[in-house]
């Protein structure tokens, strides 16, 4: 691949911008999970909190009180929140990282470990593990991130 | 326009990423704008949720009673986070998708549905339509989505 | 710096493209930031949502006691998920904004203020500070990022 590489100046044909391709769609993919998760939940545990959803229950009385919070929906919700605030941060400083010149070998490492991370933050939040599961691998997913982001401002600085 | 592509290596004279370009600000913009329809809500409303926000109501009681939440303030913001958690992934993979070489026809395809679903999901969201309206519209976004996810990963997978 | 920018096809070595990555690094540490004054409210104020996270104050009533809502952690909360409202349409148009070929002076001075604007508005919604203070402080980074996507759109527009 470096015969090519050395070739192109297309973005695309650069390893390390391949890896944070692979890794940033897996882990948006993972975040876009959460909706159907949610869905699901909803669905099964009939929580609902649109009047409109719950118009095939029928109407007044039966069908009000399916509108209402669920355990389950509020903690995939939360889950998925969590989501946001961290693979935003991921996804934008990894950009920037992955063109500030990283080690292909240094840049897989922090992909691997982010998305490890936040896959098993999805788990300990899901099932759930007790702490300080979630905690800790929420923890690993922000200081890789933070990593990046020091990487990105001891290149590029221009204030 | 294929003319000057050829002649020049900058992203932003790629037809492809000109395309990504519109409707990524397009739907950005789209997603402000709910800002300002739940301020809108909340002054008409009078719903709010910090007390610093009611003071120029009086003190005490008289100001007091705004805090607190209104139906329609609340379905804005339901669909403003809808907007985050499907806008936000659209953005990411849809740059990736975009520097991953697809026929122009196919980029504008994909932008056009996920931005005509995303408006629709709008309206049915705020109006609201009657099920399931809001919920095809979502489907019909992510599937565009996760159709863009599949081209990058097919192109660049790299773990 | 500019002789090393016309050698180069590089976008990190564009001088607009490293102030992007700049401040774009420094608006995402400060919305990760969030996190972490939360966690410190959430300890300090005893105040959590998930059962498993009180654990180590004890079983049954005597830890169910921290499951409650805290007005700081909320307001902290509400901060956060603002900034993820303002700072990605801002990562996402800016990127556009910076590959739109502005001046480097026109685009340091969009780039200053939205994050002068954003670091304003956390010290105004955590403080809090009177309003029309949170107000204007996101008024402000609304207007620059608005500003970026006129640009965008004038530059690329591809419908």
């Amino acid at each position: 691949r470096s015969g090519k590489m050395a070739k192109s100046t297309k973005l695309i044909d650069n390893e390390v911008f391949q890896a944070y391709a692979t890794y940033t769609a897996i882990v948006l993919l993972k975040m876009m999970l959460m909706s159907l998760i949610t869905a699901y939940f909803r669905i099964t545990r009939k929580a609902f909190v649109n009047p409109e959803d719950t118009a095939s229950f029928g109407k007044g009385d039966s069908a009000k009180k399916y509108l209402r919070t669920d355990p389950d929906v509020e903690r995939v919700r939360r889950g998925h929140l969590n989501d946001l605030e961290n693979i935003v941060p991921f996804v934008g400083i990894g950009l920037l990282y992955a063109l500030s010149g990283p080690e292909l070998s240094s840049a897989l490492l922090h992909f691997r470990i982010f998305a490890g991370a936040r896959i098993l933050h999805t788990f300990a939040y899901l099932i759930p593990l007790p702490q300080p599961g979630r905690g800790l691998s929420w923890a690993v997913g922000y200081a890789v991130t933070f990593s990046m982001a020091y990487k990105v401002l001891k290149t590029v600085l221009l204030l």
